[in-house]
């Protein structure tokens, strides 16, 4: 894409009451702009890295055999009294419509999942069930000063797994947590999984948390076990490991997804049995995992930047190469070539912009952050080349333009 | 996919309060859940034909050189009250947050879309401008009966354009007339343009309507010049057509898309002007182009069904090939092969399930509806083929398995 026809441009200062580092930089770039707090519109730049993010958790969800459904967001008060929530939820956006119908915005989708399911499974044989959804959800937030991460309206994976027994539930459990591990890496984010609160029903859920300085959430880090865990389910005396005794640190964490076991806590709620092999009718055990794209965006911005602006991981840059053009006159014709024949084959931002000087163009591309920067000059033209500049390690190569 | 892993299954009944032909077959079919009136479900049968729908829409848009964008459906109220539209639009859903926070359910986004574009565009350089969003509407509309017609929450592409000149409105307009009949024809829909009421700026806006004996509009149809009108503009004793003078025909439509002429009336309100070529201040103009694909996948059903159910244009359709396998013991590993070996190339749905009759499976194919379906019996088997038969002709014809 030509910059001269893409119509957002970077800024000079994020609002002022942008406090986060993901906001900041990604406003300032032009990826998002801010609608009101913890709500944002996603430009075309922000939207590529968004939609890179859910396509990497959709191929992990459907590798775990998971089925992609869409729910709705407006979902009826009647589905959130049956399983006592509607006044439990203190973020649950509440709307009173027509007829005095009234709804929540989807906050988590354990309301609707459960009795969708329900009407399609009666035996044994229909279990196990694994859906999931990408889809916007809604939190009346407290504090959203978090930039993505902590939004009113974010993007949302949530999966519910539906399941005959515990070990059941237990063996697709350890499944879910590998494929959000991978998740991460092919994101560019290197997630510790940490033991959290599991509610009424469960000892633990756990959390995949990435460390970073500007991080909201603490966590308790044992070098020696691995079994990290949430401050909040730490107690005050318990500096040293409790699964090994080991002496532990302190780290700031963004948590990047949750996952908890269940059991019948919803299924009870609805009456979801199912008849077993023996004839007899059983409870439905329940698991739901759930993963926040917008969120792993902010995180991504967070843990990869430095002063000079956004360094994207290639798998989900908003393009490939980005392609800046310093060619003037007769050379920047050729320039364009070298743009049209990559443009065949690869995804190119491509600074065309003829009035931008060089300083303003690197600082632009510093900002944006695609990893892979080509320079189009006079000079690299004379020599029949490209310069290729890593914007993360800054290395610099020439490379030959019939071999791009 | 096989149909033994694909969680939904059809259904005998669609609930008795859904009067609408498209909803019953969806539900019937396992393609939508009802979750409350107007508030559906995706399923995966579903959520692919939506897909397809939404990315033929999409390949139309970027043709048009309009850039894709997601808004927030969570928009403050400042920016309704800025328009005068907080108390003018009956069907906006409202929300009381946090802090006496309001906010608007996005019911149409030139609220968001006019000072978002405002941010970047200073100069006649930097127009025209199209930037276009596929997410969520929330309408509460008084009567939600008609499936996915006229939904509470719907899926919906609005484009937003932002000109120079009435002139550079014109031309864009006439483009995305053009681009809206190539989306309807890709989806399989014939379907008119109509004149519609145009508001306060304009004398018309322009209706894209489908005729089916079901619909809930009414147009006013001039076989001779072409220029259809929807019956809410046409004055009591007008049958013969104003524009030409010929006599006219009721039809009965669906209503599947519509285009306005917006003039200033949102860049007046955010004060949206630009700097001319002399220097001079001007106000933006600006269209704006609606195409619901939820709504267009509803008027599919309605218009391409039989007794049996629903027959999908091949563009649309959940899958490529329904393969139905009547095949038993040793011969089912044979179907099996058959499966794979076609999977590799194109979306199968097979249906593999052992216990359901012939009949069982030709009416549940019959009833989903995807235009190719092969199948394989002991009989083509002995034959070294499958038999393909078109859903919408009925014609058949076999085929060796070699040529698949």
């Amino acid at each position: 894409m030509r910059q001269t026809v893409l119509f957002t441009k970077t800024r000079k200062n994020a609002p002022k009451d942008e406090v986060s580092v993901n906001a900041q930089l990604l406003i300032r770039a032009g990826f998002i702009d801010k609608v009101s707090a913890g709500v944002y519109t996603y430009l075309p730049l922000g939207l590529s890295v968004l939609r890179n993010i859910q396509q990497i958790v959709r191929e992990e969800m459907d590798a775990l055999g998971a089925q992609e459904i869409l729910m709705p967001a407006l979902t009826p008060k009647e589905l959130w009294t049956q399983t006592g929530r509607w006044d439990a939820i203190d973020v649950l956006f509440k709307i009173h419509g027509r007829d005095d119908k009234e709804y929540a915005l989807g906050w988590s989708h354990e309301e609707v999942a459960t009795p969708l399911v329900q009407k399609f499974v009666k035996s044994y044989k229909d279990l196990p069930v694994a859906v999931y959804q990408i889809q916007d959800k809604f939190r009346d937030e407290p504090r959203a000063k978090s930039g993505l991460l902590r939004g009113r309206e974010f993007s949302m994976k949530d999966m519910y797994s539906f399941h005959a027994n515990e070990e059941d539930v237990e063996s697709f459990y350890a499944r879910a947590q590998e494929a959000y591990l991978r998740v991460y890496t092919r994101c560019g984010l290197d997630a510790l999984v940490a033991e959290a609160s599991g509610g009424v029903f469960s000892k633990y859920s756990h959390e995949f948390q990435v460390p970073t300085p500007n991080g909201e959430d603490e966590i308790y880090f044992c070098a020696s076990c691995g079994r990290h865990q949430n401050k909040e389910i730490v107690q005050k005396d318990e500096t040293s490991c409790p699964h090994c005794g080991a002496p532990r640190e302190v780290k700031k964490t963004i948590e990047v997804g949750n996952i908890f076991k269940l059991k019948t806590r919803f299924t009870d709620a609805f009456d979801f049995v199912y008849t077993d092999r023996d004839g007899g009718e059983k409870p439905v055990v329940m698991g739901c995992y759930g993963i926040g794209p917008s969120r792993v965006m902010g995180a991504i911005a967070e843990a990869h930047h430095d002063d000079a602006g956004l360094i994207w991981p290639e798998s989900v840059a908003p393009f490939r190469v980005h392609l800046v053009s310093l060619a003037k006159d007769e050379d920047a014709a050729r320039a364009d070539e070298i743009y049209r024949a990559l443009a065949e084959k690869t995804d190119v931002l491509y600074d065309d912009r003829p009035d931008a000087s060089a300083g303003e163009k690197f600082a632009d591309s510093d900002l944006i952050g695609i990893p892979k920067r080509m320079i189009v000059s006079a000079k690299t033209l004379k020599q029949g080349s490209v310069e290729i500049k890593d914007r993360l390690t800054g290395d610099v190569q020439m490379v030959k333009i019939e071999e791009l």
